[in-house]
């Protein structure tokens, strides 16, 4: 350096070894404490990757172009970065640390792009298949407390795609509105039931980076078959979560990671003509009960 | 679990404790191998931020967005992803991590977005200001090996912004073409020099969501006075470079974090009427001496 001129040197010039903390000291002393925090976790383990990745400059440009890419697929319909966020496992790691619940309680998974607020209420029973397609399946059971107890008046919010794979609000002016969602509403026993389709395995949207990015890591796009669910009661922690057909060929291999052991109900088919016609079915039908469990809110806070 | 079919389970569910090992396991037997080690150490070392951080839901929703918005940014002319990475340190990260060269060859820094190859060829002298704007400066010097022995017809490229802070291509029309670009040759004894005007500081572009977390941050924009070079010579590793003036404001806090010592050069301000005439300038004038050392290939591979 120049004898001429020392300059004053309040940061410190960046090197290879303390790269964390010369990005770091830049943050000025009158920030947001919580983004203080976030962004200091961030280049630390943003620095660490690189530093065992050791990406040559043009390994760095696929990396920038990659995240380019994903940027300009995401519309206001398509959110290809949370699609990112599914397929590397974040979401789900972010749904388990928000939802830590008290033994016993019914387990979250994650919501997905294709919750629609403000479904149709429906009278018990109600069949929510408007398309008539798949295989007809009856879900019946209740909503209790972690001491057994029924909620009465409990809401159970539920959508699930069509037979080919489907939600309704991807197929608009295909399927018919609300097609396969629908909110029950517990008696004063606690219990629900509605009629509807038994879910299949349909894959992500797979048509953009993400997509081929799952592609060229020799995995497949597809979810495991299921229902989902939020079910929530004055007074209780709502809990955001899918039951899962125990049959489904990607049941150990979900695309974003939703399944859990607790989560897996049994699906049992009946072929009883008789009881079949009670329900409005032709058999064979698909019979599932399924109780959810909700922590009293002072349990979670 | 339903008791009524045990699934196959080749891969296991996903859990917190668990949660890199899960997704990494889905990893398919027969892909690159390169992808599958700089995935493996992107998925461990980002579910480590998130296991650090613990986001809110809305706080992931939040860099979801963030991530969107600087996509969205992304045209053909502005790389926002490539100024988050400068940024955050991890363009000049990956830039030491290349460039490790023997002691006393001259450090690379970072490229920067607005490099333009095939600039004019001049002959030794010639002046790239063509705007007349700033302090007229000469730049003197020698490219050498590391045994200081000097390198004939090395090409030293340079290019620097006006006196208004703006490279040409940032102001097509307004500024004339190739202005503050060219190439020189080393002569015989391994010598350059070019006239030109004195560097001054300059804000990245921060107008779009890369400038908002500088701003949330606490940070500033500006990068460091400073003329870019690419020195390169047949059989020696190209070094992509800057120097720095001693007496900018913002030298210990380049906002791409680009300065390193080494490359913080002498600018002498020179009053001699007579001097600066025979340069063709208006003195006070700046003169730079500044040599060039190439590693041969053979000491970098």
């Amino acid at each position: 350096m120049s004898d001429q001129f020392k300059p004053r040197k309040k940061y410190p010039y960046f090197a290879e070894e303390t790269s964390v903390d010369v990005v770091n000291a830049r943050m000025g002393g009158d920030i947001n404490p919580r983004l203080r925090e976030v962004m200091t976790a961030v280049v630390k383990h943003l620095h660490a990757a690189v530093k065992e990745i050791e990406p040559t400059h043009e390994e760095w440009l696929a990396a920038i172009k990659f995240l380019t890419a994903v940027g300009h697929k995401c519309t206001d319909w398509r959110q290809e970065f949370i699609l990112l966020s599914d397929v590397l496992g974040v979401s789900m790691l972010v749904d388990s640390i928000n939802h830590r619940r008290p033994s016993g309680a019914t387990e979250n998974t994650i919501l997905g792009p294709f919750y629609v607020p403000e479904a149709p209420r429906y009278p018990p029973g109600q069949n929510i298949c408007l398309d008539g397609k798949g295989e007809p399946m009856v879900v019946r059971g209740h909503v209790l407390d972690t001491n057994g107890a029924p909620i009465a008046g409990a809401l159970v919010d539920v959508w699930q795609t069509n037979d080919d794979g489907f939600y309704d609000v991807q197929q608009k002016g295909v399927q018919p509105d609300w097609n396969l969602r629908g909110v029950f509403t517990t008696d004063e026993k606690g219990e629900y039931w509605f009629r509807s389709s038994k879910p299949r395995y349909y894959p992500i949207p797979d048509d953009g980076p993400v997509g081929q990015l799952l592609g060229d890591l020799g995995r497949h796009p597809n979810r495991a078959a299921h229902i989902h669910f939020i079910v929530s009661a004055e007074g209780y922690d709502p809990v955001i979560t899918h039951i899962f057909t125990p049959d489904c060929e990607y049941l150990d291999q979900d695309a974003v990671f939703g399944v859990k052991d607790s989560l897996i109900a049994a699906f049992d088919k009946r072929t009883d003509q008789a009881e079949a016609g009670r329900l409005g079915f032709q058999a064979p039908y698909w019979s599932v009960d399924w109780d959810f469990v909700l922590a009293n809110k002072k349990q979670v806070s």
